[in-house]
């Protein structure tokens, strides 16, 4: 395209996105994804069916008294039922007391469907269509139309096809979406049926896609629809949706205004692209796959020693768009394979003068090799590998020393509170301290009993809070006896920091994490003291 | 494309998919890795790069001794370097020594590149090209040339970009591969320069592509190459590789089979695709992603209720594909949203005359929501759900019962064995057991105790042997104190079941989980003795 071109876009996670594996929702839950969704300026949000989910009701309800500054919240549901009037059916009913100043419905396009499934006359569901469309506007709505199964639709019968969309049209619906339900369509037939479509309502009505990611092409068929005319595209922002899921919101946002020359964001929002999809991600909490396109934590990340090598010259050379750009950074991988590039980047941080050709520089990619090995992975643990690089630096002491700890589990529970209970001993110059702490679960228990110990010497152990906590069996094929890998993320309210451990025992992984977490916080905050006291 | 058009793949798991995160691979994992892809039928893998990495020559050693039907292993490396005759060249003579009847080399095609990055003159460069691909074909070795930054170059200048083709062409090659090494173009304009270079080298040389997925295209401009004249086409079996990962193999084959009207792999090997995949994700040890195209374990999962009534009337409203075709199978996720129709599929399994209106089913529903809520996910735990089933449905009874255990965890270890130890009293028809065990965390010890104590009573339970142990953290900001959801796999050998288990307390979620895979097996293995004596 040449001239700039302007794409409304609707996210779906909460009504298309909830019916992808392991995600529900809680009202509270859609409430902050629609504040989200509305910080990043989408122009839609289907946020739910109140006919079949009455859930969703009190959704509405709650969704009215925020003020949103870029986002309409529409109801979506289906055409009226098979023979009742709209007036009469329930689900429009409810679709209607959501609330909404715009209302998605979808209706069936394919005769195969109409005449197999829905198990109604061709023309009644022409009538579905149109009279919904119709009732829907008489009340005030906007109306977007769903026509589902389209394409597969168009391949079968397109004469029947194009006339569902005309009843929609006809009934009042402003937006025509063409859907590839089952996902199966390649690019070169989704730009060519869409562009027959645009050229028809060209005059009456505005044409969007909903596509589905079943082929791998859920991104590359919303874009051959833009190329071919439709200017509304529908997704879900992480691409979740049942199956393989819904096309990907974020990245066809990055590649249309990126690559594409549209705009469809407010001007100077891309930027948030990649913060309101990790948050998204939090809310629902799902794990962000990290090489998702743009905004994956490893989107601009750099592991091959060559790459890194070429990257530090000039990062176009391995990156296709600066990576600030979608609100993204650089992430040089330390790893064996990275090389001495990306380690010696990082010590350079504690001693300037450390060239490749120091012997500590090879000293600690020996280490990180031998720890890498036995399954430590410093990629999303930046505190620990920092105070390795202390520990061979001789920039570090420790600031206390293990006696013994003890952990005990018990079922059933000796009495109604909890049901583990830790014991340890600790050393810190010379002064003994024996603690206890009682937990859910041992590892919960000797948190606590370790910074019960830890607080008498040390009282900034109070800021410290772990935030999150995560355990990734390594070989699970060795079952109960397996490794485990703990990644501790821990936070003082201002700065958070990654610690990791690595053991065949969830316990001594657990605290190997746990202990560089705390010493990688209290080593900030005497160097903090330090500063402030002038030396 | 109307008639059929052979494609030749060729696979680079082994080294762009090594760049991957969290990817590492021994030797030995290697080898796994190239036979599972030979029965896939892959022609081409590329395996390493001898020059770079001395440990990949031992692979090379190794691979000869392996029999392969399909696939010829390849070794990866760069042209000459500047000013160094090839066979002075260490790092060509390594390429050699790995003793490949292929081999894959790469050269640069951007000036940009050229200049700013390699620091050499733009003829060396070629000559660097042409000389690297002389070498090569002069030791009899088929030839390979990966064309780098190819269409960013062209774009830049297309005239060196296509001398580049024409050195390595001129020099002995035979493949000259397009490669999209930001991952930053989009379908049309890989169509428009693929179709180019495919007229330009019609008579000379066939043309391939490698892309990468940084615009969530990576599968899209595979196939626009194909489309353009492409007929030999690099990727990852599962997608992984550097940043946002390379092109995925496995949804381009399935894509370009049912599709495309294309041939890529042997007749009837297409069917082998999903537990190919899957094997060489167990290999890598990474978790599959379920919503992965054709071969996730939800690729053909359905959860809305609508649709899942949809598919049980003709599964073809909601599959573009039948799942079968590439090995993989139809899934009805047991989940709140997946309502009374998914749910009865599964209960008529040990009832046939339920119907919708039981009030069992009801109660199994409400269940099912109820445990759902508190953390229980059923879709992956089909052994914990047929015992909800069976509890609901009466047919059950408790093998055994707890009087308690005692888990302790303790640092330094007490002598140079393992670290934990459990205890525990079971009661079985009125006897008692009291058994220990110790093993490597609390968990491990916990299990082997278990068993102890059953085998005296059930001896069966000795067949059991669990064969994954994967723990998900639910709610990570509650950290150590956060709600825990454990599966266990567990197998005879012959059949394997899972199970789950969820508490705050990971010892309890743990033992939750391996008394149901227990149960499960001791009420298959009553029913099959029941079976066999004629009753």
């Amino acid at each position: 395209m040449t001239e700039t071109q302007t794409i409304t876009l609707l996210d779906s996670t909460l009504r298309d996105g909830a019916q992808g594996e392991q995600i529900s929702f809680s009202v509270q839950d859609k409430v902050h994804i629609v504040q989200a969704l509305d910080e990043l300026g989408i122009q839609f949000i289907e946020a739910g069916n109140p006919g079949s989910n009455p859930k969703d009701l009190e959704f509405f309800r709650e969704i009215q008294k925020i003020p949103l500054a870029n986002t309409k919240v529409c109801a979506f549901g289906s055409t009226r039922r098979k023979g009742i009037a709209p007036e009469d059916d329930g689900n429009l009913q409810s679709l209607l007391a959501a609330n909404t100043g715009t209302v998605v419905f979808f209706g069936k396009t394919s005769v195969f469907q109409v005449e197999r499934i829905l198990r109604a006359e061709l023309e009644e569901n022409l009538a579905m269509i149109r009279e919904t469309a119709a009732f829907l506007k008489g009340q005030g709505r906007g109306v977007i139309f769903d026509a589902e199964h389209f394409f597969d639709a168009f391949k079968e019968n397109p004469d029947y096809a194009l006339r569902c969309l005309e009843a929609a049209q006809e009934g009042g619906a402003e937006t025509l979406v063409l859907c590839d339900t089952r996902g199966g369509c390649l690019p070169g037939e989704i730009g060519r049926i869409t562009r027959l479509a645009a050229e028809r309502f060209d005059s009456c009505a505005e044409i969007g896609v909903h596509t589905h990611n079943d082929c791998g092409l859920g991104v590359a068929n919303s874009l051959a629809a833009v190329e071919a005319g439709a200017r509304h595209v529908q997704g879900t922002l992480l691409g979740f949706g049942e199956r393989t899921g819904n096309a990907n919101l974020s990245t066809i946002i990055a590649n249309l205004e990126l690559k594409m020359n549209a705009s469809c964001l407010p001007a100077g929002h891309l930027e948030r692209l990649t913060s309101i999809v990790r948050q998204v991600a939090e809310i629902a909490n799902i794990t962000l796959d990290s090489g998702m396109p743009y905004v994956g934590h490893n989107a601009f990340a750099h592991k091959a020693g060559m790459h890194i090598d070429a990257v530090l010259k000039d990062p176009e050379s391995y990156e296709h768009i600066v990576p600030e750009t979608v609100g993204n950074d650089r992430v040089i991988l330390v790893s064996e394979a990275a090389g001495r590039a990306a380690v010696l980047e990082k010590i350079r941080k504690f001693d300037p003068l450390i060239t490749k050709d120091s012997p500590v520089a090879s000293e600690i990619l020996k280490t990180i090799k031998d720890l890498e090995h036995s399954g430590y992975q410093f990629e999303g643990a930046e505190g620990s590998f920092e105070l390795l690089v202390r520990k061979a630096l001789k920039r570090y002491r420790p600031f206390f020393k293990l006696h013994y700890y003890k952990t005990i589990g018990e079922k059933p529970r000796l009495d109604d509170y909890l049901c583990s209970f830790a014991q340890l001993k600790i050393e810190v110059n010379g002064q003994l301290e024996v603690t206890a702490g009682e937990g859910d679960g041992p590892v919960h228990a000797l948190d606590v009993a370790l910074r019960r110990a830890l607080e008498r010497f040390y009282p900034a152990v109070s800021h410290i809070r772990l935030t999150d906590y995560k355990v990734r069996v390594l070989d699970s094929q060795s079952a109960t006896a397996a490794k485990v890998r703990v990644l501790i993320e821990s936070s003082d309210g201002a700065e958070s920091w990654s610690t990791v451990g690595v053991s065949s025992d969830i316990m001594e992984a657990s605290w190997l994490a746990l202990v560089d977490s705390i010493e990688y916080y209290l080593i900030y905050d005497f160097e903090r003291q330090l500063g402030a006291s002038g030396q």
